[in-house]
């Protein structure tokens, strides 16, 4: 259909469109009907009260359209992102970037790639000579976003060559990947946006943290993908940290 | 070459490479050799003294790597931008995003084109729905770095669907053309950054306005371009001006 009709999540800029439940459901059957049933982790399926929760069984960890606002405006970067998780562990990943029509992957110690070609991160160490890559979320609540852009400041003040934002995690995860910018990093992003790019950025030379300099957690909501360390701890620094609720958190506390 | 030489203009971040300067130099001699001798603006020549001053005389302003910063990362968005104007009015534009490999074109009340495909700007007129786009520029002033983030905060806490940034001017002008975001504006900009964009606006359908809703000056290095009048008095409420040198002024004042 030409014209799409837009709902709201959490707030008025949140949005979903009947393509993303379409999408999610044609992913999850496709994947039953290939491999049989399974656990599946999806945004729209979580939306509707699925449970958010990783154990140890095999896991399909599904976001069917990431960067929703970007896709219902036609802005290009909009990507669907799958990832498969056992024992609590990535094992692999995929992300397809839809309009520029590439296909990021990868699997746990196998490499990753760009449409077949191999990828790898930025080899630079000169945070001034650095792009780091964030996004301002859907939640508008003055204290967080007033957060955020404090950080973004600082960040753009260290200075390095500068900052962008693209709009969608997984196609922000695959940048980093293939070394067009050295950081992302994002508080509020969820498990389904990440879980994929999680793997393509390890694969290709990266490293995951927690925004605090701990170790990554795929369910807190809080992650820097950097090509390396000295890159992550310097802008670890510039970042201040506002609360979110764990994606698997009880429900009651949503 | 596969190694990029990358070096600095007016501060460590305005980065300028060979490339910048061989291109231009291949667009002077290609327009002199088809069009035979004419005026030039380009933005190497003008930092190697050249004037920047736009007359009657019928004038190519010339931007031959629009996003260096881009380039030299391989963030995927760089452009050429070519415009042509006589008595000071803009005729044409021609604006080659060259990752994505997009061509898009205008002359004045011809229409605008990507791939020969006419574009239209969004029809988008409630604020609240928009996508925003604007960049941090290269000067990290203190206060200029400050009041542009304040007006980006404000702008996100309209609110707006999102904040988008893809690091070149000419492309942000294309976004708006195509409809992908509603309004780009800038302060800082030069005029190669923009004339080609400036037509390719107008004829897609939008509009170009000063930062403090006067007539567009293309030499001002300030503007907002935008799919409507309403989107973009909307915006200029929440624009914290800061002064710029014009690309007109004397070479003293610089």
């Amino acid at each position: 259909e030409s014209e799409i009709r837009v709902m709201t999540k959490s707030s008025t800029v949140d949005l979903v469109t009947k393509t993303d439940e379409r999408v999610e459901k044609i992913i999850i059957g496709s994947l039953k009907e290939e491999f049989g049933e399974g656990t599946f982790i999806g945004e729209e399926s979580v939306a509707k009260g699925e449970p958010c929760i990783l154990t140890d069984k095999p896991t399909w960890i599904i976001d069917p359209v990431d960067g929703t606002t970007n896709f219902v405006h036609g802005f290009p970067f909009v990507a669907v992102s799958i990832a498969f998780a056992v024992n609590k562990e990535l094992e692999f990943g995929v992300v397809y970037s839809c309009l520029e029509d590439k296909m990021y992957k990868a699997r746990r110690g196998k490499g990753a790639f760009c449409d077949d070609e191999p990828i790898q991160v930025s080899d630079v160490k000169d945070i001034n000579k650095s792009i780091i890559i964030s996004e301002h979320g859907t939640d508008r609540s003055p204290e967080k976003v007033t957060k955020i852009f404090s950080t973004m400041q600082k960040i753009l003040c260290i200075p390095v060559h500068g900052l962008r934002g693209s709009g969608t995690a997984a196609t922000n995860m695959c940048l980093v990947a293939t070394g067009a910018v050295e950081a992302f990093f994002e508080i509020g992003i969820h498990c389904w946006d990440i879980a994929a790019g999680a793997v393509i950025v390890k694969e290709a030379g990266g490293i995951l943290l927690d925004v605090d300099g701990g170790p990554f957690d795929l369910m807190s909501r809080r992650m820097i993908s950097a090509n390396n360390e000295t890159i992550a701890k310097r802008i670890i620094k510039e970042i201040e940290i506002f609360p979110v609720v764990r994606d698997d958190a009880p429900i009651e506390k949503k």
